[in-house]
């Protein structure tokens, strides 16, 4: 038997096609999940974590690529917020990723990478597989789901389009929808990569060279926008990097800069540029209010859940947009906005209000 | 004898070396500018204009390249805000330039493009080289310089460095440094360009292949930054360019996408991928409080000239920061903030209040 403390890693092929917002279905989808803690005889202790954008399913144990501590590792873990020592935390690497689960580099019928042929997904459709996971494991309904940024948009989807298979809803610095400028970066990202001669209109997982240099890029401009203005002025300003005088030339002189380029170059040894394609798209096309008749509110119609929506003041990307539709329909809410100073990425930053209104929120 | 409402395109090549911040000096510097009106017997009418990054002297008469008219025709002319039948309105190509004044595209003394063996310059060289310009045509004193951006980084350079040359200083939406969210949009676009296969270390002016694709992405990345959140709502939304659903692919389905493309593919045209490297670096580089000692009103503590620094409530990238400065160096200002709509770029659009400020400060 596993001790409380140990994560164990796991695959999964759905029985079934995966039917898709597109209308296509997706054959043989196979779902790579980590699980932490015990799963309670009467399945009652589930906690769902969905990830963000470019995080994966090892949220509390060791990156098998870079050996680093998992993301949400000061959160997860026994005696921690979400303890495993009570709950069964379940996290999956979305459909469209590239951690395990099947994406545009997994090999498709005959035999070839997906590439571009992998369909566009959305938001409800990484839900639906995940859904569909729990069918497999015959967990019908979830203690709590939790996700910050894009894993907020599956909470909040999977809260809308399987209200009753959940009892607490928390979504952390997300949105119910992309804004204008939301898809502008995401764009900008989408463009580096394309434009980058080894793409090659995505087939380049056959010759060994990947578009590290489109997606470094695309993952600068994201990143500048993950952190607020007032923390990084904070935590680099313009300071040198190791040197005492600019240099008159194009090296990293400032900190800021040699942060950048390390963030994207790292993140290279570690992401698939397809992935990266899909997953913003799912993102940008996230509109809840629109697939609900127009109207936020009906998507939250009919869950019985509770909803606990954060936010953080400084993160301007995603500002507070889904507590009206909340109140609108009459959902338990309690709205928390929180004055963490690092933007957006707050929630995998050492931020003690969060750990509060998480632990609070799960009893 | 050219009417007042004519323009004047004109090439000098400086008589002298112009010596550089780096300590280097930069040989038969040439310097493109136009000029609208008439200059007074007394040369006391000068209005000496300085344009953004993606700028150039094109203030009013149509560009060259493009056709289209120049990027301030609004404000610059006979009877308008500018109003060329009273002043003599003077503005310049920058340093490091490709609109005709000497920059990485020109020809270095070897006969080859000086791609990146041009020297790294600042805002005060790019200062510098236009105050040459001046003392050639034998303009003493001006009676007031404006720009907005990056023009209005070489507004308050002028002043801070020439303070008995102006009795008159508009800087619109500008700073006095850039920030480590300035400093990284920038690092973005820069590792776009040189990620760019046709970038070739600069050296790529010989065989026909510009870096176009970096170039594209690195306006994309810096166009964002010039609209506010609230403008880009509210120009584009969330809505579809030319169809009524979502494609299901990666073709510009929203019009935010669209646009940014058409930005990026527009701006190939009429710029040079090395000069936005060496202007963007200018930019970064700048700290006025740095070049005088570390204290920003030490650098205005000569100044005669009254100040007008014009900031827009929604410009995100340079909130106010030099107005501190200059009441602390107990300079006259007269600070205005104006509440327009589009962020950064809003002194480029119709603000009918902005036009009344420059009115009245030009008196």
């Amino acid at each position: 038997m596993a001790t409380a403390h140990a994560s164990n890693s796991s695959n999964l092929v759905l029985p079934a096609p995966l039917p898709l917002d597109s209308g296509q279905a997706l054959d043989r989808v196979e779902i790579a999940y980590e699980t932490y803690g015990e799963l309670a005889a009467d399945k009652s202790n589930v906690v769902l974590i969905f990830h963000a954008l470019t995080m994966d399913q090892y949220v509390a144990s060791p990156h098998p690529i870079t050996g680093k501590p998992g993301w949400w590792s000061q959160s997860v873990g026994p005696g921690k917020v979400i303890d495993t020592s009570r709950f069964f935390v379940l996290c999956a690497n979305v459909i469209g990723g590239c951690i395990g689960s099947t994406g545009p580099a997994s090999t498709a019928a005959d035999g070839c990478a997906y590439g571009m042929r992998f369909p566009v997904i959305t938001i409800r459709d990484m839900v639906r597989a995940q859904v569909a996971l729990l069918d497999a494991l015959g967990i019908e309904r979830v203690h709590a789901v939790i996700g910050g940024s894009m894993g907020g948009m599956l909470a909040l989807s999977f809260a809308a389009n399987y209200p009753g298979r959940v009892d607490r809803v928390l979504g952390i610095a997300t949105t119910a929808r992309h804004s204008a400028q939301n898809i502008a970066f995401h764009e900008v990202g989408r463009q580096a990569i394309m434009a980058d001669p080894n793409w090659r209109e995505g087939d380049y997982y056959s010759d060994g060279k990947s578009p590290d240099a489109g997606l470094a890029v695309a993952r600068m401009a994201a990143h500048i926008t993950y952190l607020s203005e007032a923390g990084l002025t904070e935590k680099f300003g313009r300071r040198l990097q190791d040197r005492t005088a600019k240099s008159f030339g194009f090296d990293a002189d400032f900190q800021i800069e040699s942060y950048l380029r390390h963030q994207g170059l790292s993140f290279t040894t570690r992401f698939d540029a397809n992935s990266y394609l899909y997953i913003t798209r799912a993102m940008d096309y996230f509109d809840l209010a629109e697939e609900h008749g127009g109207r936020l509110a009906d998507a939250f119609a009919g869950a019985t859940a509770r909803f606990c929506p954060v936010s953080f003041a400084t993160d301007w990307p995603y500002p507070t947009n889904v507590v009206h539709a909340l109140n609108a329909a009459s959902a338990p809410v309690s709205f928390v906005e929180l004055s963490a100073p690092y933007g957006h990425d707050s929630f995998l930053l050492d931020v003690p209000a969060l750990d509060r209104v998480i632990k609070g929120f799960l009893e």
